[in-house]
């Protein structure tokens, strides 16, 4: 055998991959995935967006770029940011290839083997990844529908051997689907000043919300520039134009920012450059923003569809949240329920969802399960749900 | 100051970097980058292929694929390395978020920070990049015109803590420019069978030979899959397609593949669909082949051209190789005699090349410079040359 790293050894693969194969099988409904419909795909805009391009940025495309991002790029995202009142004159931005890999290498840039990092639990199973690929020894502190606890994260944040950082994800939680609110935030940001904890800040999913009611809460924290907290803001164009491309983001302090530069370096020289000019065009173009607002719609619509199933047909001692944006709607069942056994009896029916236990860095508790619209027909939900919650009635009565 | 891993601490800007924008700019002749030159990029055929594509395959091209690549990139992909001999079938291939991508991800299954690992003396800087980024500690082996200096080999292979890996680039080699002879690569299997000291057999540049002679020689070690002896193959699409589609592979034991998989995961999740398709569709077509017979032709004429100025221009104390393929060539200068110094005299002239000191390990020996020819008109390749002689003269005398 060969003689592994300390931290990869203790690696082992989740029963994610299994479960997205069986989520590729069209006998089964799949509310597993994260991943936004097919169908949804700019394809067309994208096709003549590159055709019009002049030579040199096509040429441009199949050629190394600076490790940060291209800077037509970064300009124009940068715009985009700004206008969502970011500060992005005063940090500085990367391109990443996907935000999984800000989330990396941040974990990277902070993480000795056995350093304790603080998420959120539930807390979405690409952070836990790199976070445990570095040695990480995971604090997870649960949230409710407005945030995270608050009295937890104080008890943290006041240890005399502080955490390397804090990881959130707002808006649109992935899994748990709820959006903080407004004073949660503050609260939150109080919690850490002057601590010396950094704030990870996911916001993949924050473009995505039903209704302008939002907006404000959707308001980033990284927005506040909050005195004496370092905030690292992540973000991707996964939901706003497509997963393929491998492109996201990191908001960053120009010190922070310096270190994960010389880590992207090393990790993959630069993001690809033809999915760069791609996604530079699309914000140019405009299009991003009536993209964005169709597929808002689209969304919207899928939740409302599953929520109307869940209502018919979920048993009353199930709790749920209604979705305020964003792909998902986490189940909670009554304490002691193992979800595990549900997505068994849900898999002979012909359908599959992503069990509590997955979302939790302790691998442990798992009386709650997270069902995705995003991918999915109002026939396939219409079909679907019963089977889930029929599951649901034989193993929790 | 934010409390960063130890590793990352110790990290600090090369001198790459300055370099690279001084070789951006338009009055200066750059023979600095390891970049394709831009106008052989296979655009219009690229372009064509995508339009050709079925609605579906543009989809998949928009979405997340499997972490270790689109299986029909892996069976294209697996064809074109069978054709060289590569044991596909017995081992498991991975695509990678360029071949820099595969190297981070081994240095991440094999170090913990302070192991040691065994590189070539001089050696490609990614690599370093990539070991140093996970706190390697890295002990350096010389090269001369036939490959790694084997006793010195043997010495390191019969300690009794044994390194964690060697890495090496033997076919065309980055920067030494150099082809590994076969016996050479017999000696190198010897002293490492059963030494539990894995290969890392990195080939960026074997397909760009000059002449069907030296066929032999680019017979990967991977291809004979000597017994005890853990051979990690890796190899890019960035110098027989583009580097901007940011694709690399590797070719490892199933049991070293599945660690890396994991680590890919958490590393950016998958590579990029969009490029994915399209080097698909370009393996698929045969325009692969094509597209390789014809950059072979232009690396060898720009080749002839700067060993052609070089042989006029040079002072009798360089010592240089005759390139047999890839980008590089390798000038040694007399002991003692600083590149640095000879790089700031070059740069007032118009002139810019990489120092020797980059390639070093120990990043001390600085009485070697590489000149790349790869992205250079025969007429820059006319006029740079007598400035990088004229300012050896300067300093050397």
């Amino acid at each position: 055998m060969p003689r592994f790293s300390q931290s990869v050894s203790a690696l082992r693969s989740s029963a994610i991959r299994e479960l997205m194969s069986l989520a590729s099988r069209p006998d089964i409904i799949s509310f597993a995935g994260g991943m936004p419909g097919n169908e949804l795909f700019p394809v067309a805009e994208v096709e003549e967006l590159f055709r019009g391009l002049d030579d040199k940025s096509k040429r441009a495309a199949f050629q190394y770029g600076p490790t940060p991002g291209l800077p037509s790029l970064l300009e124009s995202l940068g715009g985009y940011l700004e206008r969502k009142g970011l500060p992005v004159k005063t940090n500085r931005l990367m391109v990443t290839t996907g935000s999984q890999q800000a989330l990396s290498i941040l974990a990277k840039a902070f993480i000795d083997p056995g350093d304790r990092v603080l998420t959120e639990y539930p807390c979405f199973i690409g952070a836990i990844a790199a976070f445990r690929s570095c040695g990480a020894d995971i604090a997870s502190i649960p949230v409710d529908e407005e945030g995270i606890d608050i009295a937890m994260l104080r008890k943290e944040a006041e240890r005399a051997d502080p955490a390397k950082f804090l990881y959130i994800t707002p808006y649109f939680h992935n899994p748990a689907g709820m959006l903080y609110t407004t004073e949660r935030k503050q609260q939150l940001i109080e919690a850490l000043q002057g601590r010396d904890i950094p704030l990870i800040e996911d916001d993949a999913y924050g473009d995505l919300w039903f209704s302008e009611e939002h907006l404000d809460r959707l308001k980033p924290i990284k927005s506040l520039d909050p005195e004496g907290l370092d905030v690292c803001y992540t973000g991707s164009f996964s939901k706003i134009l497509g997963p393929g491309l491998r492109l996201g983001w990191m908001l960053a302090p120009e010190a922070i920012w310096e270190k994960c530069e010389l880590i992207k370096q090393s990790a993959d020289a630069c993001s690809p450059s033809f999915t760069q000019v791609i996604a530079d065009a699309f914000i140019r173009s405009g299009k991003i923003d009536t993209y964005i607002a169709s597929v808002r719609q689209e969304y919207k619509k899928r939740a409302a569809c599953m929520t109307d199933a869940l209502r018919r047909h979920l048993p009353d001692y199930v709790q749920w949240n209604e979705p305020k944006g964003g792909f998902y709607i986490w189940l909670t069942l009554p304490e002691g329920a193992d979800a595990t056994a549900i997505l068994k009896r849900a898999i002979e029916g012909g359908a599959v969802f992503v069990t509590g236990s997955t979302f939790d860095p302790d691998g442990t508790r798992n009386n709650t399960m997270r069902l995705s619209y995003c991918n999915n027909t109002p026939g396939e939900i219409e079909r679907g749900i019963p089977i889930v919650a029929q599951a649901i009635r034989a193993v929790c009565g």
